[in-house]
This record gives C-alpha cells, sequence and structure tokens, in this order.
C-alpha cells in the first residue's frame, strides 16, 4: 500500500499561518468504500480563502476543524473507484484537502475535466475557482459597461490577472494595481492592461488620480486596507466596489481597518457589494465554456506558480500573504 | 419697505457649528426683477444636510460660498411676481435660504404647494424633501420585501419615522433605534414600529441579536458610527444597507470611522449603497401623491418641531446633533 502524504490543521493561526499551525501525517492511502472513489491529487490550490477556512466560527462555510485534513481543491485522477459515475482514469476537480489521496463519494462539486482541452493546472486557475471568482464578480457584482474604468488590484494575482483580461474584452480601461516592477511589466505587456501601479513604489492616491482622471467606475477589491480607502477617494457616480476579498485584512490580530471615508458611497451614489463564488455554482460550465474559448483565441493569458512537493505546504502558503509569487499558486504533489 | 432678516455663513465650522460660524443681517427686502418673484418665507427647514453644504469642496452639490446666506429649504409664499407661472398668493417650497424674504426666478425647484391639502410644515416634512429621502432610499435602495426584517436608525427622526412607517405598509418587520424610553415609546406606540432600541441605554449589539433573531435583511442607515457596526454583524445573507446619511460623524475633527467589520458584506452577500435625494426629483410628484393617501387613511403619522423665529437659527440648528427635538426640525418666521 502506498502511502498518504497529508498536513491536517494543528492549531488555529494568529496572524500569519506558521509550521506549527499544522501536522504533517504519511496514513496508509485510503481505499474507496461503496459508491466511493480514490483520487490520485496531482495539484492542490493554495488559495487566499484557506486563511479564512482555519478560523473558528460561522463564515461562509464552517471552519476547518482542528486535526481534520487542511482543506484546499485539487485536481487529480482517479484511481480506483466503486462509484457508477467516476472510473478510473477520469480526471476530476474539486475540494480534497492538502493529502496525495483523497477517498470521495463525488458530492460536494466534485467534477470531471478534460486534460486534453487545457492542462491540468489550468483548472485550478482560469478553468478553477480563481478564473470563476474573476468572471462572476466581476461581470454580475462589478456589473462593467464598454467605456468604463475599471481598478483591478491584485492585478498580477490568480483572480485579478483573469478579471482585468475579461473587462479589457469588455471593452474597459483598465488599470491594475500590484507589487514590484516585474509584475506591473506583466500586467501591462503580457495582460495587456492600461496602466499598472506599483503599490510597493507608487503614491497610489496620486497614481489613481493621474490614470483614472474621470473617476473610478468598477473597484474589484481582493486586498481591502489602504488601497480599498484610496480607491473609494476616486469613485465616479454610480460607482460598483466588488468585495471579493481583503487578502490585507487576514492576517491582522488586531481589529480590522474599515475604509474611513466609506461616505463617498453616499456622494457619489455607489453600490459596495461582496460577492462568494460558491453561490454562481450552476452556471461555471457555461463561464468556463466562454473562457476557454478565449484561451483558445489567445484573449485570455494565464500564469501558474507551481511549487514542487506537498512537504512545501506551510512555507508555500505563505507566498500568498507576502505576494512572492506569480500567478496562481499551487503545489504539485 | 420691510427688512429682511437673514443669515449667512461667516466661517466654515470646525467641528459642531457654533453661533460665530454665522453672521445676521437685516438687509431691505428685495424686489423682484423681470421673470422674478419674491417669496416671504414662513417655514425654514434645518436639516442634517446643512452641515454638508457648511464644508469646502465638492461633495453631491457645491458648498454654501462664505458671506452667502445659508442654503435651506423653505416653504412660503409668493408677495410679489413678474413671473408668469407664479402669482401672488400661491405657495411654493425649495430652496431658499435663511431669511425672510427670497427673490428667484423659480429655477432649482421651487415647486407650488397646496395649504389646503395639508398644513404647511408638512412640506418640509413628510410631504417634502425627509418623506422623500425616506420613500426613495428605503423603496429604491432598501429594497424591502415582505417578511423582511428592517432597521431603522433616527428612527423618531424626520426621515426615519416616516421610512419606518413605510416598511410597515411594505409588511416588513421593523426595529428602530432612537435616544431615549421617550422616543422609543413614540416609535413603537405612535409609529407602530415592531420594537425599538434606545441606544442611549440598551447594548444596541444585544437588543439586534434580540429583536432581529433571523438577521437583518435591510438597514437603513441615517448615523454611521459605532451602530453601522453593530448592525453589520448581524446581516442576514443579501442584505441591503442603504447609505442615507451618517450624522455622526458630520462634525468630526478626527478622520471619520469606517465600519471595521465591513467584510460582512462579503461573508453575506450583503450590499452597501449610497443615496441622495436630487436623484429622484422627477418622481417626487408620485411620491408625494402616494404618501398623502397613506396620511388619509392615517396610516403616516408626522410630527413637527418648530422653533418660533428666525433668530433662533444658530441654536436651533445645534438640536439636529443633540438629539434634543422631536420630529422634523423646523423654524417659524
Amino acid at each position: 500500500m502506498p502511502t498518504n502524504p497529508q498536513w491536517k490543521l494543528a492549531a488555529r493561526p494568529v496572524g500569519l499561518p506558521k509550521r506549527a499551525d499544522f501536522s504533517y501525517d504519511e496514513p496508509e492511502a485510503p481505499t474507496p468504500g461503496d459508491g466511493e472513489f480514490t483520487v490520485k491529487t496531482h495539484y492542490i490550490s493554495l488559495d487566499p480563502a484557506m486563511r479564512g477556512w482555519m478560523n473558528a466560527g460561522k463564515s461562509y462555510i464552517p471552519g476547518v476543524e482542528i486535526g481534520a485534513v487542511m482543506r484546499a481543491i485539487s485536481v487529480g485522477e482517479v484511481v480506483a473507484s466503486n462509484h457508477d459515475g467516476f472510473a478510473v482514469g477520469d480526471h476530476v476537480q474539486g475540494v480534497m484537502g492538502v493529502q496525495a489521496y483523497a477517498v470521495t463519494d463525488g458530492s460536494g462539486g466534485i467534477t470531471k475535466v478534460d486534460p486534453k482541452l487545457a492542462p491540468l493546472p489550468k483548472y485550478l486557475s482560469v478553468l478553477g475557482m480563481p478564473g470563476m471568482t474573476a468572471y462572476f464578480c466581476l461581470l454580475r457584482v462589478g456589473q462593467p459597461k464598454a467605456g468604463d474604468t475599471v481598478v483591478m488590484s491584485a492585478a498580477a494575482g490568480a483572480v485579478g490577472s483573469v478579471a482585468g483580461q475579461i473587462a479589457k474584452l469588455k471593452g474597459c480601461r483598465v488599470v491594475g494595481i500590484a507589487g514590484g516592477p516585474e509584475k506591473c511589466k506583466y500586467v501591462t505587456d503580457t495582460l495587456g492592461f492600461d496602466a499598472c501601479i506599483d503599490y510597493k513604489n507608487d503614491d497610489v492616491a496620486e497614481a489613481l488620480k493621474t490614470h483614472c482622471p474621470k473617476g473610478i467606475d468598477v473597484y474589484f477589491d481582493n486586498v481591502g486596507g489602504e488601497i480599498l480607502e484610496a480607491v473609494m477617494s476616486r469613485l465616479a457616480q454610480g460607482a460598483r466596489i466588488a468585495v471579493c476579498g481583503a487578502i490585507s485584512q487576514y492576517n491582522n490580530t488586531d481589529a480590522p481597518r474599515g475604509p474611513a471615508n466609506y461616505l463617498s458611497l453616499l456622494v457619489n451614489r455607489a453600490r459596495m457589494e461582496g460577492f462568494v463564488v460558491f453561490d454562481w455554482v450552476r452556471e461555471y460550465g457555461q463561464a468556463a465554456q466562454e473562457m476557454a474559448g478565449w484561451m483558445a483565441q489567445g484573449k485570455l493569458q494565464s500564469q501558474e506558480d507551481i511549487v514542487e512537493g506537498i512537504d512545501q505546504f506551510p512555507d508555500a502558503l505563505l507566498k500568498l500573504f507576502s505576494g512572492d509569487k506569480h500567478g496562481k499558486l499551487m503545489l504539485k504533489v
């Protein structure tokens, strides 16, 4: 029997997660019961949302229990099956945890993917949760119209890079915000955004003034904090802020920071609205099809940052928060 | 010639407006030019929005210039006219300033009112700007559905009292928040809200838990600050926060306070949206008609707090911020 390398949540992190918040184990690989199948995971997605799942208490889904395998979305191959709907050799995507083998009955949204249509890592990036988040949060909450000025935080990241390209496809002027000249170059030169603000070196408020002379119609917020406040000071009338995440706030140990200038919403008749991707699961198929079409036409680029080895999990996770990554972060098992 | 007692803005207030921020003058009463008419003001409305108008800089309308008559909405009677559309004896409502006589060409939204349909003070309360604010901010931004739990801040005030009664008419459970047991008694016993929380004596967060067991679907925000944060912690999924005002923040000299828990919007897929009543001016007529109907049927109560004498302006204005008033505050000239 092979073993099943896996990472469990050992303690609820305070601030940034650290090595001691997780425990590594290598039990025997599990065997499927009746109506179940075993998936060998090939790639495990590392997402900012995981930080929220480590907390106790009700959020949009329950937190991970202490001692349980850490929750994660993976893509892999069926290697044993007692399930009529999934056969050995099928490739699947879904929540299967930070482990090399997962036994599942297919519930909770395990879906088949086609490795001939796109390489497996794409099913964790542009055709996976980040891509779905980009697509639905931009189009349904942000509601960009041609000619709108769209500001994209974390513009080089897995979600922002896709959302910004979709905004360009819809005829918007798109201004990215990213950390460092290298990422900004990627955002403008490869992704084709109209401009990119380097929040590590530029004065974000000043740069927004320069790049958004008619104000900001749509802000896609992945970060919260000071950047959210700077954007709020430049809203156009009727602006929409799509609250998709707030990575600057996830590891806070103090009370988080709210936008002190939120009354800009009143003055500008603007809207700020929260978004959870799982609400749109019934429409994933249609979105994936449209995005695969854009990819085939070369209109939608994506980049994956693949860290080798499941043993790297705690260190790799920290790259999410330091920004030290290029594109969608994942582990290769 | 009669004189024209009037109050001008002498300085931009820092924090609460004080007597020295205004100057009193008694020039000769003005005479109308070609295409103009003179209105003798009977009642001058005192509104929280006036605090914003005293600031420099762009808001939804320009601030009042230093040395200009302080902007205010009034109701009065035409006493001289060279205007084809307005005759001596007509009663009108509109922006005419803190003064006994105003000359106008009727632009900027001066409209006729019918003193036989309702007493003149009602045209500054339920049939005026506060009533329009209540009607459109609740129905268009808050979008309450029958069975929703609606929380109304400043529930005994000119806007909140009307908005809460409209929410009741639409079949909602309505929980008011007001300052002191007397106001709370008015809110439940006279206005017919389901409950009222006394923010001066109750623990608002605890009381919201008790009175909104299924969470809050609509929050009508007139106040901002701590109450906004307490409400944000109790949002139901898909909640709407209508940002109509933030009286707790208007006199701040420090940076205002943003809702630290705004990520509750994300978790609850909730929306926070700003509102400016002037955007709905084309629909005022229809709203006034519907509200006058409710008043005639005894389903819509309103209370006016009338301070005698235009000389009382600076002191009367402060009652807006201390909460020391009962219903819509106005001056009788």
